[in-house]
C-alpha cells in the first residue's frame, strides 16, 4: 500500500466515524502515515489531516528544512510553518474551523491535547487509534518484509548470546554486549535488552541488575530493537547454566508445549482471546496456570507494543497480515522464571513465524 | 531536597492550586518526583498523588517486583498493581472520588488522559506541568552537579571532534563516531547527534545525512545524551574544515559576542525574554537578526528541553537554580549555518557556564 493510499484510507475511516480531522503527532503513527520521522519535542509538529481536504503539517518554522527532505510535499502535504512566538494551535484550528469532532494521536502529550482542546472548545475528542489501528493492524507485504528482517535480526543476536552466558559475568556485562551486537546485527536503536537470572527471571519486565550469573541458573534473555525501517524486533529465549533441576526442566517442557500451540492455533477468524486462551489453558493443565502472569502477546510494527494484543477478553479476529508476538511464560517469586517468545503473522491460511532459533531449553 | 520533600512540595502546590490529585506517568516528571525510571508503555503505570493524602502508585502487576527493587515502598509510596484484564483507571479513579481538578502528566499520552477523562467524567483536566515546572526549574545542588558532570561530559566529546571531520568523510560516519564517544564518556543514552554540514549548517534540526564533508565548509556539530543521573547534556560548536571566507568569519565574529554577552546578562531578577533580546538585538545590529530563526535558549535538566525557555514573550524572571541553553545561531539557506551553545546555570550573583570548550572558530 502506498503512502497516499494509507492517508487516503484514514480520510474514508474518518469519515465513517464521524470525525472531521485526525491530528497526528510525531511517533509512530506520523511515520506510518507519510514516512517522516520526527521526534516528539515541546516545539508543536501536527499532522492536520480534515476528513475531506488535503493533509496540512503544522511545523516549527526552523524544522522546514528537515521536513522537505523527509519529501512529505510530494506526498501531497503541504506545510504550515509557525514562527517561535506564535501558537501553533491556533493554525491547527484554522484549518478544521467548525469541526464537531477530532482524534488526537493516541501518544501526543497530553499538554499539546489539553492545548488542542482550549484550542477547539467545542469539538469531541477522540483517540486517533480507533481510526487507525484498523489500518497499521494488518501488514502489508512490505511491513511484513520489513518484519522479517527485524527478526532475521534479532535470531542472529540469539545466536551469539550462549557466547556470552558464563557463570562470573554479570547480567548488566551480558546486557551491554547484547546491546552492541543488535546494532551489529543492523538495528538502529536498542530497545529493550533484559537478561533475567535465576529469581529475577520471575519479573517479567527486570531489565539487567549487577547480580552475577550462577551455576544451573536459568536466564531470560528477551531483546528487541527498531531496524531502520522502523519496524521492531522482539524475541526471548530461555537460556539454562549447566543443567537445571528436573522441576525447572517439567515446568519449561510444558511452557514449550503451550507456546508450540498457540503459534499453531492462529488462524483467520480466530479470537485473539481464542490464541490466549490455548497458551492459557494448556499451562493450567500443568499446574502453571497461577504462574503465568501476563497476556500471551502484543501486536508489533512501527512499535514493538501495539494492536492487536492476545489477551483474555479481545474478541477481535485474526486476519490475514496481523503480526504479534506469542510469549507466555512462568514465573516463581525468589526462585525463576521463563519465557519463550516467536513474533507471527497471521496469514491466509495459518501462521508464519518469523523467529527461527531453537525452543528447547539450551544448556550452555 | 529529598525526593519525599518533593512529593509534598507537589502535594502544597496542588492545593494553592486547587488541583485535588495529580497522575504522574512514566518519564521525566515520574523520575523527578520518585526516582523511578519506568518506561512508558501501553500498560498504565501511574502515581497518583493526592493532594491530601499519601501518593498511590498504580501499576501493572507483572512490573512489582521492578518497582519494588527502585525502593518506591521506602518513600512512603504503596503499590497498587492491576491485573492484565482489570481497567487500571477504574483503579485510579476509586483513590480520587469526588475530584474536581485533576492534573494529567504532560507527557501522558493522549489515549490514557482521554481514558482519564472517561472514568473520572466530573473532573476538568489541567496540565500538571503548571504545578511542576516551578519546582523542577529550580535545580538543587545535587541536580546542578548532575548537570556538570553532564556538561563535561560532552565537553570530552566536542574535545575530539576535530580528529572526527575531515574532508571526504559523510556526516553519518562523523555521527556514528560521535554517538559512540557519547557513550565511552559516560552517557548511559544517545539523546541526538546534528553534523551539520555546508549548506545543511542553515537547517537547525539537521541531523546527519550521506554529505561528505568539502573542504571550505562549515560544520554545526550539536550534540547530547543522558547520563546514568538521567540528567542531560547539550552544546554545540561551529567547526570549519579550512579557512572559511570572510562573510562567514564576520557573522561568526557578531554570533560569538552575541553568545557571550547573552550568557553574560544572566543575573537573578533578569526575565527569560530579557536574555533573548540581548543576542537577538545584537545580532540585528550586526546585520543577522532574519537569520537567527529560532529562541537563543531552553531549559535543561531530566528532560533536554523543558522549562523556562528563553523566547521573546516569556516574562518570568530568572532564579538562582535554573538551569538552560543559550544557542543563538545564524542560518542561510543553501549556503550555510553556524550556533554556539552553552548549558549555564543562573547563580546568585550571575551565571555558572557548564561547558568549557572554546568558542573561537576552530579550523581543522
Amino acid at each position: 500500500m502506498t503512502l497516499y493510499q494509507r492517508l487516503r484510507q484514514t480520510q474514508q475511516a474518518a469519515r465513517s466515524a464521524g470525525v472531521d480531522a485526525l491530528f497526528v503527532t510525531p511517533g509512530p503513527d506520523l511515520r506510518y502515515l507519510v514516512g517522516y520521522d520526527a521526534v516528539a519535542l515541546e516545539r508543536l509538529t501536527c499532522l492536520v489531516i480534515p476528513a475531506d481536504a488535503e493533509p496540512v503539517l503544522v511545523l516549527p518554522a526552523l524544522e522546514v528544512l528537515a521536513a522537505r527532505a523527509s519529501g512529505l510535499e510530494e506526498q501531497g502535504v503541504s506545510l504550515l510553518p509557525w514562527q517561535e512566538t506564535e501558537d501553533p494551535w491556533a493554525l491547527v484550528a484554522g484549518l478544521v474551523a467548525g469541526a464537531a469532532c477530532v482524534a488526537v494521536d493516541d501518544r501526543m502529550w497530553a499538554v499539546q491535547a489539553l492545548r488542542a482542546r482550549r484550542a477547539l472548545p467545542a469539538a469531541e475528542q477522540v483517540a486517533a487509534g480507533t481510526i487507525l489501528q484498523d489500518l497499521r493492524m494488518v501488514k502489508d507485504p512490505g511491513e511484513v518484509a520489513a518484519l522479517t528482517a527485524a527478526g532475521s535480526a534479532i535470531d542472529w543476536v540469539h545466536a551469539q548470546v550462549p557466547d556470552l552466558l558464563r557463570p562470573g559475568r554479570t547480567e548488566r556485562e551480558v546486557g551491554a554486549d547484547i546491546a552492541e551486537l543488535i546494532l551489529e546485527a543492523g538495528h538502529s536503536q536498542v530497545d529493550f535488552v533484559i537478561v533475567a537470572s535465576g529469581p529475577n527471571g520471575a519479573s517479567p519486565h527486570h531489565a539487567v541488575s549487577d547480580r552475577i550469573l550462577q551455576l544451573h541458573d536459568a536466564v531470560v534473555v528477551d531483546i528487541g530493537g527498531t531496524m531502520p525501517s522502523g519496524y521492531c524486533s522482539d524475541c526471548t529465549r530461555t537460556y539454562a547454566l549447566g543443567d537445571p533441576d528436573s522441576e525447572f526442566r517439567d515446568h519449561y517442557a510444558a511452557l514449550q508445549q503451550a507456546q508450540s500451540r498457540a503459534v499453531d492455533a492462529v488462524l483467520p477468524g480466530r479470537t485473539c482471546a481464542s490464541i490466549d486462551a490455548v497458551a492459557r489453558d494448556y499451562l493450567t493443565q500443568a499446574g502453571l496456570g497461577e504462574s503465568f502472569i501476563h497476556r500471551t502477546g502484543h501486536g508489533i510494527g512501527l512499535e514493538t507494543h501495539e494492536d492487536p494484543y492476545i489477551v483474555a477478553g479481545n474478541d477481535r479476529a485474526l486476519q490475514p497480515g496481523m503480526a504479534f508476538s506469542v510469549e507466555p511464560g512462568f514465573y516463581f517469586a525468589d526462585r525463576f522464571g521463563a519465557r519463550i517468545e516467536d513474533i507471527v503473522v497471521c496469514t491466509a491460511d495459518g501462521v508464519e513465524v518469523l523467529n527461527q532459533r531453537p525452543r528447547d531449553l539450551l544448556c550452555v
